[in-house]
């Protein structure tokens, strides 16, 4: 098996070829002057299994996935696996109002043309691997946050919203500690308060885990209340790190204590890496790769 | 027939409403704070033939593209006619080299998923159109730059070269006046010299007319030689202006008299609408709509 790693995830696909110990493929990857992408895959794949490694996020990096996927499947390759680290879109799961497009849907329709299987981290909503016409698998990186947030001696796990305490539950089983949610009461027409439901944060050290920080404006608000309820340290943890809309400025403005993040998107904060869930994954899915 | 005019073609979509009398369908487009499009239509489709249009470039458009598909066939239309303006990826229309995407395929195919029909203006090779796995058609906007021409006493047109003369010539036909072509000519080991075939350029008012113009270099190149030779007015037209990397500077720098465009990709520079030629070949392909 070869890996390709595109331009957004070149991380994780080194990572991945280190992990499972398959090569990478060599490849030119360029833009023109008009911005358009230009890919060209350098090694013959005539019959061999090719695993394509992208981040399906920001629009341009998913179109460079689709040429990706084309100069794969065009030079004959066996089985294509397409490994989306972050899947962008997930976010728009259904059709909120009457004449929206769901565009998860959309996006998993168009790398479905050149695909044998997708493998995705964390996705928003489980449901959303079904918009793909091949089988599609998911992986968690919690287990991964988790390791590393074991090293900093969390007192406990907080998920941002009850939604999510599955996840927090998860890490915290992990890591051998508690685990809580934040609970947003209102406390008069505008005021909110958010705390956890049943745990104390005075002089703990706590730790948030989240899929996806984007702007991170609620997760802000939750560190400003958890420090005023007298919690020592707040970390914030996350899969899918797309710090938008000055979310570092309002994290550390809020007195963050540390921003963790996987490589689904690179970035600063990208500690751990999301290649060993994917790796984990298809050694159990795709035991051959083994040879 | 209702039309979607997607965020990079509001004016062709405009003006091709106007010219068929078919009612522009009301939408809501947005981004989320991390760039994601969101696309909803609002009016009810259901049954109805729809033509969205949309110039497919650059890339977050031509993700904006894939969305208005979606939420056009999910909402239950009838007929999906496509309109690309401008189609992106025009250019890397074959393999140059192994193992490279042939983009401009797989962008048609990914069309492809969710029309019944496809439209594009003067596509840079006519053979692209069969990448579509739909029919596909082009119509030719020389005859609109032409008439916008016919007003400004040109003497002749010219084409960049020798493969583009028979743009040059039928726009020279409509506007009843000579056409030639550009022939560069090494005269020693680097200089270039660039003249017209036949034609002298002394005290004429030129043309020169070609189907893109993007980074403007050998356009502007033209425009000096000629200006040298001593042409009186050189005038640029092109169906596509992408005008990148610092085309504009370079085109007046060369001392070009006027630069035309259509509005395929909308520019301080589209002087006429692709609309014309769209709207003709509609009528002629879908003499329903007359209805």
């Amino acid at each position: 098996m070869y890996i390709l790693g595109g331009t957004s995830a070149k991380n994780v696909a080194q990572n991945l070829a280190n992990k499972i110990q398959q090569p990478l493929l060599q490849a030119t990857y360029k833009r023109f002057p008009d911005d358009e992408f230009y890919v060209r895959v350098l090694d013959d794949i005539a019959g061999e299994d090719v695993l394509i490694v992208q981040t399906a996020y920001p629009d341009p990096k998913i179109v460079e996935l689709l040429l990706m996927q084309d100069a794969v499947h065009d030079a004959g390759a066996k089985k294509i696996t397409v490994v989306l680290p972050y899947f962008g879109y997930s976010r728009q799961d259904k059709k909120f109002e009457e004449g929206e497009a769901i565009s998860s849907r959309a996006v998993a329709q168009h790398i479905s043309m050149h695909a044998d299987c997708v493998i995705t981290v964390d996705p928003h909503k489980e449901h959303i691997l079904k918009f793909f016409s091949v089988p599609a698998y998911s992986c968690s990186a919690v287990s991964t946050i988790a390791q590393y947030l074991k090293e900093k001696n969390i007192d406990f796990i907080l998920a941002p919203d009850k939604g999510a305490k599955d996840r927090a539950k998860e890490a915290a089983t992990l890591i051998n500690c508690e685990y809580d949610y934040l609970e947003k009461t209102r406390i008069d027409g505008t005021t909110v308060k958010i705390t956890p439901k049943k745990l104390d944060a005075r002089g703990k050290h706590v730790a948030i885990i989240d899929d996806i920080i984007s702007t991170g404006g609620t997760m802000a608000n939750s560190i400003k209340e958890l420090k005023k309820q007298g919690a020592k340290t707040v970390s914030v943890a996350c899969t899918h790190g797309l710090f938008v809309g000055g979310a570092k400025e309002k994290l550390l403005s809020a007195d963050c204590d540390e921003i963790i993040s996987t490589d689904t998107i690179e970035t600063e904060f990208s500690k751990v890496s999301a290649a060993d869930c994917i790796a984990e994954l298809l050694l159990k899915t795709l035991p051959h790769i083994k040879n």
